[in-house]
C-alpha cells in the first residue's frame, strides 16, 4: 500500500524552462509538486548567450537556469537531481522510478526535452570527447587556435559557431539546408575565419582524435574537432499502459492545453511536436500544462 | 501608388508581452517590422506585481514592460506610440490607420488584447471615475481608509484585494464563482479586512460620488469605491475583407502556430481563444506568431 501522503498531484519530468515555468505554477495552484532532473537548465544550458527571452536583454543559458530554480526553491517544491529510469501507470497513480526509489503522483507533466542526435557515421562512438563534441558551449576552449567542423545549419548550430570563433583558428559549417535565423547567417557570413560549405559528412579518420572529416563530395578537410549540430530526438516513454500519441518523429502529441492523448498526462517544451522550440514557449507550455493539470485533478 | 520602401514585412498591433515578443523575434528573422500601441506593457501594467513569470522572482508590471520595450528598441524596431483606429486589407496588403497616418505591411500580428468588462449596471458610467475604478494599481491610493467592494473572484480580483488591502479600511468582494488561484484565496481569506459575499451587483448609489451598492440579494453595503474586475471583453476588427475566425464570445481562433482563418493575420495574447491568460503564455505566442509570419513571406 502507497501512504497517501506520499502521493503528488503532480510530477514534473524534466528541469528545463518548461519545467520549471510548469512546477512555479503547479505550486502556486496549492498542488503537491514535486520535479525530477538530473541536471537543472535543460537545453538551455547549451546557449551561452540567450537574447531572446523577453524580460532580458542579454543573459547565459546558466544564469537563466539559475534564476528560475531558485524561483522554483523558494515555493518549496522539492527539485529531486535523480534521473527518471522509468515512468509507468497503476489503476490511477503514475510511478516514477528513478535511480534511487519510486515516486507516485496523480499527473505527470512531460518536459524531458530531447537528446542530441548523432551523425551516424563510422567511428563516430570511437572518437565522442577525441574530437567528436555535441556542445560547443562546453568544449569550445579545448579548441583554441585549432581548425574545426561544425556539422548543421540550424540555430544550434550558429550558436556553436558564435561560440568556437572565439577560440578556434578556422571553421567550417558543414550543412544541408541553412535554416539558422537571417541575423545569424548575415554575421557569420562576414567572418573571415567561417567557411561555409553545402556538404555532408561521410566520414571520420583520425589516428586516437580526430584528424579529418571526409565529405559526400569526395572532398577531406582536415580538423580536429567536429561539432556536431543537427538537431534532437526525442525520448521515450516505454510503458504499455500510457499510451501517448506522437508525430511520425516521435514527438508528443499534444492539444493547445498541452493534453496527450493519455489521461493525466501533459507535455511541455522541446518533448512536443511543434515548428517552434524556444525557451520562451517551453516556459509558456509549462504554465499551459500545470493550468490543465490543475482543472483535471479539480473535476 | 505606395512607396515600396514603406511597406513593412509585418505589422505588430498592441505593445503587450505578446506583442513585445513577437517584436523580438521578428526583428531576428530580419523582418522589416513595425510596432503599434498607444502604451506600452498591456495588461502587464494593471500588475503591480508579477511572481510567475520565469526568470524573475518578483517584478512590477512596470518594470517588465519597460524591460520589454527597450529590448525591442535596441533591436531597432520602430515603436509606434500611435493609436491603431482600424486595420483593413487591399489586394495583399494591409492598411493600418492611426490617430496620424496609414501604414502598410504584408503581414500583420494581432496582439491588441482587451478591454475592460463593464458591470452594465445603472450609473455605473456616470460614477466612472467618481467611484467605480477598473484598475486597483491606479486608483487604489485615492481610496485611503475607505470602504471598498471589488466585484469578481477570478485572478484579477485577487490582484485588485492585494492592491487595495493596503491602502483601505474594509473590503468586500463579490463575486459569483471563486475561480483565482487557490494560493490567493488562502491568503485573502486569512485577512480580517476581507468580507467575501457570493452575490451581485445590482444598483449603484451615490451623490456625485459612489456611496452605496445594491445586491441582487437586496442587501445594501456602503462603499465608497467600486473596483470592477469582472474580465475582459475581445476588441473588433471591422474589416469586411479580414475574415477572422472567432469564438462566441469574440476572440480569435488560432491554430497551435498563431495561424488565424484569415491569410497572412496571425495572433497572439489575450486576444486569442484559449483558457489560461498569462504574460509569459503571450511571450510564447508573440514568438511562434513571428516565426509563422517568417514562414509566411520566405513561402
Amino acid at each position: 500500500m502507497i501512504d497517501k501522503k506520499e502521493i503528488y498531484d503532480v510530477a514534473i519530468i524534466g528541469t528545463g524552462p518548461a519545467g520549471f515555468s510548469a512546477a512555479i505554477y503547479a505550486s502556486r495552484y496549492k498542488l503537491k509538486t514535486i520535479i525530477f532532473g538530473k541536471s537543472a537548465g535543460g537545453n538551455m544550458m547549451w546557449t551561452p548567450l540567450i537574447e531572446n527571452y523577453p524580460g532580458f536583454e542579454k543573459i547565459s543559458g546558466v544564469e537563466l537556469a539559475k534564476k528560475m530554480e531558485k524561483q522554483v526553491e523558494k515555493l518549496g517544491v522539492p527539485i529531486l537531481k535523480e534521473e527518471v529510469k522509468s515512468v509507468c501507470k497503476n489503476e490511477n497513480l503514475f510511478g516514477i522510478q528513478t535511480e534511487k526509489q519510486a515516486y507516485f503522483a496523480k499527473t505527470i507533466i512531460i518536459a524531458w526535452g530531447t537528446q542530441k542526435r548523432k551523425l551516424n557515421v563510422p567511428n563516430e562512438d570511437e572518437y565522442i570527447g577525441k574530437g567528436i563534441a555535441y556542445c560547443a558551449t562546453c568544449d569550445a576552449p579545448l579548441f583554441k587556435n585549432k581548425d574545426v567542423a561544425i556539422v548543421g545549419g540550424g540555430n544550434s548550430a550558429a550558436v556553436a559557431a558564435k561560440v568556437l570563433r572565439e577560440h578556434v583558428k578556422k571553421i567550417y559549417m558543414i550543412y544541408l539546408d541553412l535554416i539558422m535565423d537571417p541575423v545569424d547567417i548575415e554575421l557569420l557570413k562576414k567572418d573571415k575565419k567561417i567557411e561555409f560549405i553545402q556538404d555532408q559528412v561521410t566520414e571520420i579518420k583520425g589516428n586516437g582524435f580526430v584528424e579529418s572529416a571526409i565529405l559526400k563530395s569526395g572532398k577531406k578537410i582536415d580538423v580536429s574537432g567536429i561539432f556536431v549540430e543537427i538537431g534532437d530526438l526525442p525520448n521515450e516513454l516505454p510503458c504499455e499502459k500510457i499510451k501517448i500519441k506522437t508525430d511520425k518523429k516521435g514527438y508528443i502529441l499534444t492539444n493547445n492545453e498541452m493534453e496527450t492523448s493519455a489521461k493525466g498526462v501533459f507535455a511541455a517544451g522541446d518533448c512536443i511536436s511543434k515548428k517552434l522550440k524556444q525557451i520562451i514557449n517551453a516556459t509558456g507550455d509549462g504554465a499551459v500544462a500545470a493550468h490543465s493539470a490543475f482543472i483535471f485533478l479539480k473535476n
